[in-house]
């Protein structure tokens, strides 16, 4: 840095004074009666430094360019930070821009004695010799209150007003000024439409539904359900998402509770030894178990396993609670967060390694009970699917190797993507039997004062259920959603017109807006003025709202609006009488997707008596009904036969299998014809016992 | 085990037959037209086995006892297993209890041919010396369809009806027997009154409110609010305590949702590297956080820390979503668990390794707008502690070291606990500033295009609010709830009379809690016959219903009900007609409980000028208002000195402190005196500049 004897008060040259300090600067601003706030704080020799310093709303961060030309004509000009200098604005001072220089440090320090990273406006009146004599202050600059400035040292900055600089400080040194537009406006403009253009492009989904794996992932960003994070398998919900978990959440709390479930919070953590007390149960999960070892920078005495489902961590109390059978049953809920480290490549929503779900535990004082608990809770399930995401479901029985490990048998959901025909399970319901009471000592005195095991329950929904909402419903354009569970049932877009008063238009919209509320309806206006309606459309309909209304000059003259239904795109007229229909549209929109995913899950379920018929249905995406032995070690082989023989081999991503090609028991349905002495398992010859569903699945 | 030669088929002797294995004794039931369900298994030598065997309903599980006297008489008992044979019964027999034996291995094979772990009513076909003169049949077994026996080998158990065991079997070998009462009844219902006393007893709080530390923990305990867990620092949230929790979230939700807040859920687990982003952060958290390490068998690459706060899970998500002034403001709330290691010992609501909170995260485009977000928050939690628990708090500011690391300033609303005078901190809510903002990147172009940071805030309400709503509103028979949070407002008596038909009385408890469901109370009929209206009443109270209806002989003739508040024990009647004061009622009670409890807060903050009297209120169990110079260094002797010179010492418990003995700052709270020019610190003689609440704390 050039530097100045350290000289204590200005001195006086020619009318205008030299300024070689920041203290000198300062001095000479409250000589001028210029009000300023000061900062001091460490160099900030570049922009990115400054605007790091804190100023008031309302304050401009002034970058100070000196420019020269090939004629050694200076130029200072003050802009807003942000302002991109164009070639017009040159162009318009007789100047090429391909001959403007920024200023070298010699010559910054022969004209303000200054020098890089310390350019400033005050610097000015160090410019004994005049060789400064265009001096541009940005248009930009006088939509601020004030403008942050270094005042000769970078140590400091200052907020003065425009109006101060140009009027007090400039004047006293006899320094003309010119306010101009620095920027290419036209050219500016242009590149904003770009941009924004770009972002409506890279808005749209770019892949058809059909490339199924790739438009997912494209559908849960854009619509905003879901936004990445950097621990494989974790995604944040975004509240496009959530609302949805918390109407599955409101939906099955009213129905449980009809069954004396009572909702509660056991902990998280899971001491080893607790985990190993059912064989079965801990085999099944142990793999999947995340384990906290440390805190802060100690280890634990004994680490403490994550939940991956709590019957471990409830069990001793239910064996404190319950004691007689007054006691029973015992009904408790849970909704909360699980772990489970799955080896497979995970899938938003499908298979990731932490979820939220709600998992119920019942015990009962007899079978019989327990057993009814089972089958209610699968029909609150199934209520879930078809009344609110308008998912359809196959009710079923696991076979014994796909069952709840620890568990007596397990009842479930199963639902069939049609795009690639691979069953999902949605949920499921067990029966434990006595394996667990018997393992943790629940038990009771009977009214015959007999000591009996309590049989229990136990039942789990999860955040999965929202994936294959997406999947069945979803199409090219987007997500595509269910009306009971879109946080926004209906979006209102006015299309502002010069016909229209817009104040007036707003108002309309909003007056329909109450109307809808007042029949609980979810309704948003979008009324914002940067993005055309056409963006809107597109916008919504990808997010996937249920309803859109369009008020334009036409509909606002006839009060009247524009219904366009996301689901099958019928657009139709409606008079603001009319919108108490609104409901009842709704409720046919949802009946009518439920039944057009009906249709498309039946579709994909065949029928096969031998071996060739089931493996060409499976390699047309297919799942499979057939009459079957129940025996595993038959189940074994066509799981491995399937495998082998599958078009579709196993999708690895990044070391990690994320589909399998092998077909294997989605479930026994519940739903069954009869099967006669005789009739023959399809794959091995056996004496078959019931029809089972096979498919590859998620 | 005595062994015989195997002989196929049985051998007729005398008209009787012996039965030398478990196959002969089938045949031979098979023969008399008898049926039984077979079950087999591993051998099952004792009735611990015996009862893990699943049998059907209504069979009884069997115990075969061969006793014998001091003349070699013998006598083979058929009982119940869990009839304990009293003194009484052999007294009957002409016997003393004393003398008889239970039969040595000797004497049983020479009898029934069998032996210990396999005695048996078949084997009784092998004594052809007749040498068994006595079958008794305990009577509780003619309450069974079914008894479980042995056929004749401890391998096997079949299932027969006491019909065919008497008229079929035993008949034909001509044998007689007897069906008598086994139990000393008169001993057995003394023994059963002397248990349900002992529950009564241990079901009431054994000491009183005064021995605070030891009553709360017997209060959450017996309320059922909390089960203890075998993790140290977490426990188990029953019923009784998640309901009061879903009220909360369900009043804050309604809150938040006016301010544009919308719930989401981020992961849970978090990078080592995102931890450390901002500096002041990771310090104030480091110590405390739970790192996972392991998965199943396997190493983690890189260990996840749990969540113990969110803001570095989010921010970099929100540095996506904010590009423009248009995104701003931001605001999320999520629902979510939370784990720190606390070093201090863990108490139940208060202080736990995990609990449940809401976090609210906001970002604003001005300062202004999320100062002012900061403020409406502090509000909405001041109206859940009063409006909701009851509980009288006090507003302020964190002094800066006691704010939220990384953060600009902490709001917060303190309270008092009455017993001991502790401060305990109700809720935060932290202006951020732009610090996170700048380390996360969280920037956006104004609408002058110019590069900002955003201004943020992040709240925080947890369990621990329950823990102060108990410590407030307990007295010395258990809980007291507030009306607003009770699972059950209202819990009615039915009081069983010989002078009311009890049919009537259930009834006439149904209409009246119709009447009150009607206008959304929440009610309970508490009708079992097997506890006294006094044990009910005890029952109840102590878990804080705030208001028991009784209804015996006098109120259902007048058509009235007893009203008894928990809150003050008032007791009044009131006719059917008055049922709809009620709400009124419950209203009124929330109201004196949160004046009565303003009023304890208020005893327990006193002024001091000087260290003297600072001291005195401290050890006298109050909190302290005083004038102070706000210097950290200042505050830091103030703690090192009140805690030297405390009468309380710090409570250690296993190693770990649960409660200090020093005094530290509570809040500089809102509402404020003036201070003026020469009013000095009540402990280092500078000026002082706001007032500041001192206490110990939890």
């Amino acid at each position: 840095m050039w530097k100045f004897r350290k000289i204590i008060y200005p001195i006086i040259i020619n009318n205008s004074f030299r300024l070689p300090t920041k203290q000198a600067c300062l001095e000479q601003l409250n000589k001028l009666g210029i009000n300023y706030i000061a900062h001091n704080h460490d160099p900030v020799p570049t922009m990115d430094d400054l605007i790091k310093i804190q100023v008031a709303d309302g304050t401009a961060y002034v970058k100070s360019l000196l420019y020269v030309d090939k004629k050694s004509n200076y130029y200072l000009i003050l802009a807003n930070h942000t302002t991109q200098i164009g070639k017009l604005f040159w162009k318009n001072l007789g100047l090429s821009s391909g001959n403007m220089r920024l200023s070298k440090e010699e010559q910054i320090a022969e004209t303000l004695k200054s020098s890089k990273g310390n350019v400033n406006p005050f610097a000015i009146a160090n410019d004994s010799n005049n060789l400064i004599k265009n001096i541009i202050i940005d248009e930009e600059l006088t939509k601020f209150q004030r403008l942050a400035l270094h005042p000769i040292e970078n140590t400091s900055t200052i907020e003065i007003t425009l109006d101060d600089l140009q009027n007090k400080f400039l004047k006293s040194l006899n320094k003309n000024y010119k306010v101009l537009q620095l920027t290419d406006v036209a050219a500016q403009q242009k590149l904003e439409q770009q941009k924004d253009q770009q972002n409506q492009q890279t808005l749209a989904i770019t892949v058809k539904k059909s490339d199924f794996s790739e438009w997912y992932q494209q559908v849960i960003r854009k619509a905003e359900l879901i936004e990445y994070y950097d621990v494989s398998g974790c995604y944040i919900l975004r509240p496009w998402a959530y609302f949805i978990w918390e109407q599955i959440q409101r939906y099955l709390d009213d129905l449980i509770r009809r069954e004396d479930v009572e909702n509660t919070y056991f902990p998280m953590f899971l001491p080893a030894k607790n985990l190993t007390k059912e064989k079965e149960h801990v085999e099944g999960f142990k793999a999947e178990v995340a384990w906290v070892t440390r805190y802060g920078d100690s280890v634990l005495n004994e680490p403490l396993a994550i939940r991956p489902t709590s019957e471990t961590i409830m069990y001793p109390a239910f064996a404190k609670w319950v004691q007689s059978h007054r006691d029973l049953p015992l009904k408790v809920n849970q909704w909360t967060n699980i772990v489970r480290w799955e080896f497979k490549y995970p899938t938003p929503f499908i298979r990731t390694r932490e979820f939220l779900w709600q998992e119920g535990h019942t015990a009962h004082s007899t079978s019989e009970e327990a057993i009814k608990q089972v089958y209610t809770i699968l029909d609150f399930y199934e209520q879930v699917y078809n009344e609110l995401l308008a998912v359809p479901v196959i009710k079923g029985i696991k076979t014994e190797s796909e069952k709840f490990a620890g568990g007596d048998f397990t009842t479930t959901i199963e639902t069939i993507i049609p795009q690639n025909g691979r069953g999902l399970q949605g949920a499921t319901s067990h029966h434990l039997g006595q394996n667990f009471s018997k393992m943790f000592e629940i038990n009771f005195e009977d009214d015959k004062r007999q000591k009996t095991f309590a049989w229990q329950t136990s039942w789990g929904l999860t955040t999965r259920s929202i994936g294959a909402m997406i999947m069945f419903h979803g199409d090219d354009k987007g997500l595509v959603l269910p009306p009971r569970i879109a946080k926004y049932q209906i979006v209102i877009i006015p299309i502002i017109h010069k016909d229209i008063d817009e104040i007036q238009l707003i108002e309309r919209c909003q007056q329909i807006k109450q109307i809808l509320i007042q029949q609980n309806l979810r309704v948003h206006i979008d009324a914002r003025d940067n993005y055309s309606p056409g963006w809107k459309f597109n916008k919504w309909e990808q997010k996937g709202v249920p309803i859109r209304l369009e008020i334009g000059p036409g509909e606002f003259k006839n009060n009247e609006v524009r219904v366009v239904q996301r689901f099958d795109n019928k657009k139709y007229q409606i008079t603001i009488q009319e919108l108490n229909q609104l409901n009842h549209i709704l409720d046919n929109i949802h009946n009518s997707m439920l039944s057009k995913a009906k249709i498309e899950l039946n579709q994909r379920i065949k029928k096969a008596d031998n071996w060739n018929e089931f493996m060409q249905h499976l390699n047309q995406r297919n799942t499979i009904l057939t009459k079957w032995c129940e025996r595993t070690e038959c189940e074994e082989q066509i799981k491995a036969k399937s495998g082998s023989e599958s078009k579709e081999k196993d999708l690895e991503i990044d070391g990690q299998i994320q589909l399998t090609g092998s077909a294997k028991t989605l479930c026994i349905p519940l739903n069954q014809e009869e099967i006669l002495e005789g009739q023959k398992c399809f794959h091995c010859g056996c004496q078959a016992k019931r029809y089972v569903l096979w498919g590859r699945s998620y």
